[in-house]
């Protein structure tokens, strides 16, 4: 692993410019209007590394949707708050199947394949709004003290559009309740998991907000723990089999990083012991990962030697 | 990650008599008689580090059935042979689904999920067959090689039980020629197939043979090229999403390393820049894993810190 | 067909007797509450012919939670409303599940297999919201006209069982919504299913009502049209390939009647041209159909020689 | 019913007239080139009679391939060999799935869901070559005797080209095997299926072959008991609910007869009490039913008012 940064910033620009053009390979998220309408050219990428360097290129600093990138969060959050107990009611098995899939919620009698699928998600959105009296706050600053910036919100028309188009995860989530898997009322966990998805955040802010995943638990920043080492390495675990939905393999297979992707077209992806990369461009391939966000990382980590397969 | 091995011997001898009397958690494959019979009290592991150091404890150098264990080796020889053909007639996908399964290979019209799996193995096993004269003599001269040690047989008793009992095998290959995927006869892929799962080895045999995995694809002893550091890389990816059959995503999240388990009760586990562990003992758990086995190579993991997503 | 009606009354009455003390061989009905209090004792029989005779034995009278059977009146009432339409929205093949399988509905992409399986009557009951403006009366009142009776009412204290255990029909129910198969708003759909589910009617008032599709459509009483011909004979094929849940291919084998059962313990079967017969006993077979009530048409059918395959 | 058939050869030749024309809507089965082949003009249809009367028109003496129609005499054969016992190793019920499909199969843990679809089809071969010493010449011996006629012979073509392209029906043979479900040797079930599907009859000779299953297994010419009255009733419960594969439900909603189909391009009805319709024209639809021989089947049946469900 080359630890050196002094070349970072012409290597990220350089790495942003060879995706120029490469948008029309993907297309962006159209299955709710708030999300079809972002601009396609939107690029950027942001790597954090532990001992405190933040360098990005392109569009940074742009706050985007960062939907299923949410699930990481939620579920250390979950971790924290119930222990073990989590680990009854979800798996941490990769699914091989599509994200939200509702075959295999129902061959598993309710318990989903793991924290990352959009059923496992509203498991643990179902934890956060059973624990917590107010889930969706608690998030809010969860995430705000992650990347030590007050200055993140939750953009309304997102989530009024979700949950507009909410049916297939209310679907996930009353089969779940039908295996009694859920405690909450539906309505209420559908309305903390649609708030979490439509959560904007650049990529610095969110290469920051992850650097414990990298650090065994530990911001190295603020030197707060975060998680255990234990749960960080669970989380990287199960990023690594099950991160970047049904490519999880493939990507794991060219690039090999722990990483979490979103269709509002973010990639973020854990280098253990040395940072965390996040990218961001809105075009999606047919898995639901960003095209050019998933080359930025491919290239970044090749470039360096990050994988942890080596 | 300690890389001092002068406590090493003690270690494994103290994991092996923490695991005493823990073999009735599990229970000998049975579903062919030639392994039924295995006394189920053997215990063995072996560590082999990419700077020719071989450490073992108990029955190290006790020679076993490698069955699954030997799609590793399966894989590195098609990837060697027809290159990057191969990924178009078999996935890198965790499958979700137990290592047999009919059902996933119908879904996904003949392309095996990944090459660890029954599937997968038969169709590298095809490639096998239709690409060498003698597919098998070359598989036994293959293993020869890399463990460096020509006292390496096929156990004709297990491959005659294997072949009886053959079946699901045989429907899954047939499956396979159905969607075009197939070359070779059926009767000669299984018989490549029963072959190498029949292959006796010992840990010590085991470990020195995959050292090539933890050293970008250079066996460290010989200093020849088993093949290319992307290709290593990718078996490791492959082995970290998908080698403990469905409970591969439990070993990730618990454990932390590329590795491939055999009903046999072997299990082996790659440490990238370190070496190879590889363990065995009879009894196995509900996913066919050998429980004593994967408790070895968790608890050498955890005190050296091994693990890959730290 | 013995169409001589003189012995039936004491052929009823032997046929009742012959099932006594055969209720422990079933079990009642138990996901709610409400029918887990019914008492497994009650048995009762009822034929009512197309030229005017109406023959009971046992609790031929007693009112019990008519179920699944409402789905027969609910898939009329949705044929006369809206016509071939309905058939874009649902289809007419067997389902070879069980009755409330998510996994089917999520391969056939939100249309249900046929409108007696839990799905398919979820759709018509959107049907029946979506084009009245009053649901429940409207059904209620197409109830109490067949049975030319007013006394036939919902038993609200099923309906709010149901209500609070409804959370798979619930996911059924919002997974057709995402493949934009549903119209109305979930929670009225599913009221109103609750509601005809709920309706409580004794063996005769239902074997009265169902006349019409034992002569093509006619109502022989009132000599009223109740449906076409067409879609008699279209309701009576359903029910004969799909009726009685799991069991149809059972139930045509040894019997050969289309019918259709309900968890309440209620069987109802036509026989084209001759009548219908209406038996009740709460105690379940594994498939949810009425041990004694399925008994019970089996032994009439078979001395009456009312087969539709011989 | 109408019984009187002064007009049915005026009505069989309309039937026939207003069909022409049509056979582009369909598509000759081409996964064997013997099939492939044949001309698509053709078009047969025949009649015969409980009281002895065999009425045709158009092809209806041209041999054409039976395929899956041989399935029913299978069965038959099958049933009067092990009796009851037949029922331990096959379902009854509708599948609900495509005719080949491996993914049932697997679910029911190798016991196919009925004796029509392949898998089930394969069971009753296995039952036939295990209990028969020639169990091939058993059945073209069946065919001859039901016919009254010694002119029926396998197409060799056909066969090989069955044997060359049977690898899902291998697959589905071994799947069975593996759950100790077939008893003889595979390529023998294989050779005995392939047999069976391979011989070759007229419209003519099938509609009199067929006649005891609509005179309650009794052959009507030759006042032989083919099989028990209520052997008779089953098959034909079971061609109602499942003989036109995943359309079956469709015609039984839409024309209402116990009938199978070959993908040869032949289709035969049961009239119960009345005789048995068969037709013939080689292009299928995309459920593997002849377009053409499905609309004279129904045409007919419409016309005469045949259809068990009124």
């Amino acid at each position: 692993m080359i630890k050196d940064i002094s070349n970072l910033p012409a290597k990220l620009e350089a790495l942003l410019t060879a995706q120029k053009n490469k948008n029309s390979e993907g297309k962006v998220a159209d299955y709710i209007p708030a999300l079809a309408k972002v601009d396609p050219n939107h690029m950027g990428i942001s790597v954090a590394t532990i001992n405190g360097n933040v360098i990005g290129a392109g569009d940074s600093q742009v706050p985007f949707s960062i939907q299923s990138i949410s699930k990481v969060f939620g579920l250390v959050m979950a971790m924290n708050r119930i222990g073990d107990d989590l680990w009854q009611r979800v798996n941490m098995e990769p699914s091989g199947q599509p994200f939200n899939s509702i075959i295999q919620l129902e061959w598993e009698k309710g318990i989903p394949r793991n924290p990352v699928i959009n059923a496992g998600a509203l498991l643990v959105a179902d934890v956060l709004t059973s624990n917590y009296s107010a889930s969706k706050l608690a998030f809010l600053s969860f995430m705000r003290t992650l990347a030590s910036d007050d200055n993140i919100f939750i953009d309304k028309k997102v989530y009024q559009s979700e949950l507009t188009h909410g049916s297939r995860n209310a679907a996930l989530a009353y089969l779940m309740k039908s295996f009694d898997n859920i405690q909450s009322d539906i309505p209420e966990v559908l309305s903390h998991y649609f708030t979490q998805c439509s959560i904007a955040m650049s990529c610095q802010q969110l290469a920051k907000s992850l650097l414990f995943l990298a650090n065994k638990g530990l911001d190295p920043i603020s030197q707060k723990s975060i998680c255990s080492a234990r749960d960080a390495h669970r989380v990287n675990a199960i990023l690594s089999t099950s991160g970047m939905y049904d490519q999880s393999g493939e990507f794991a297979f060219s690039v090999g990083l722990p990483a979490k992707s979103g269709v509002g077209g973010g990639v973020v992806a854990i280098v253990p012991g040395y940072g965390v990369i996040c990218t961001w461009s809105p075009p999606l391939n047919t898995f639901g990962n960003s095209v050019i966000g998933t080359n930025l990382v491919s290239g970044l980590a090749e470039e360096l030697g990050l994988s942890i397969y080596h």
